[in-house]
């Protein structure tokens, strides 16, 4: 099974693409960023997350993908920006016939790293360990996106259908 | 010139598509609303959206778009959900290259209607007076996004270009 996970915003979003196999075996195949300049028009930003998303499913046989719930600060404003990146994300996954799961933060990098309130930077090194990846040339937005996947992944090896189809998005 | 205007929203966004002839005469073309269903799953209320707009691109020779800001209450999570119609509406549009436009409902009632702080039905109304069409069968998100459609017509024809850029998303 491939999976992408998504850390999404409308400046830098991470993604990475895991292959996991039946007995657990994770591999990463991709991971990076997509970055928009800070003056950026809102559509040109969009139309490059629309653009990253299919071109990894070019690449890629995904079969599914996790993305992080946004964080509900209290800033209305900054909540509709970044609901617009997520919904650029799931509008062209969903064209794509690609089912999508959402999971908080906190709950990805419990089961990434153990610990629900771990840093970026703690992931980013847990992620290094179990995946045998060098961490020091890929930002944390990409490493935060491969706790996502990886939080997917050990729910579809183990959990059962129903509860798995409650993150589903 | 095509305008298409968008009324946005994840269970029921208004669309109107009007021709604006260089004499500042205006036809509308179409206009409707994408309605999902109340249990629908984001992801197919997003794709379902994306899918409306690839349809009318299709249809129309759109030139442009203009689409309603969002208002921005205190509900983080409603934000976020009202930005992921937004971010499925606008990545396609820019995935198309067409430009967008983005008017405060307040601009554009005041400018399609003369009153800012119109009520829906007014602007039904005012719509149907001004543009010749039977308002009864037609949802009130549509009539909304006829006007938006209208106050970009009305700024195209009279605004500099460089008040029409600072609209511009």
């Amino acid at each position: 099974m491939i999976i992408l996970g998504i850390d999404p915003a409308i400046r830098t979003s991470g993604y990475g693409v895991i292959e996991c196999s039946e007995k657990g075996e994770i591999k990463v195949l991709d991971c990076g960023v997509i970055v928009n300049k800070p003056k950026m028009l809102h559509t040109e930003c969009l139309r490059r997350i629309a653009g990253g998303v299919a071109e990894l499913l070019e690449t890629y046989k995904i079969d599914c993908a996790a993305i992080e719930e946004p964080f509900v600060g209290k800033n209305s404003k900054t909540a509709i920006i970044l609901g617009m990146a997520r919904g650029a994300f799931l509008a062209k996954l969903a064209e794509n016939d690609i089912p999508v799961y959402s999971y908080s933060a906190r709950v990805a990098k419990k089961a990434a790293v153990g610990n629900g309130s771990a840093e970026k930077e703690q992931v980013a090194l847990m992620m290094a360990a179990q995946l045998g990846i060098e961490v020091e040339n890929i930002l944390l937005d990409a490493t935060d996106a491969l706790a996502i996947a990886m939080c997917h992944a050990q729910r579809a090896l183990h959990y059962e259908i129903g509860d798995l189809l409650s993150s589903k998005i």
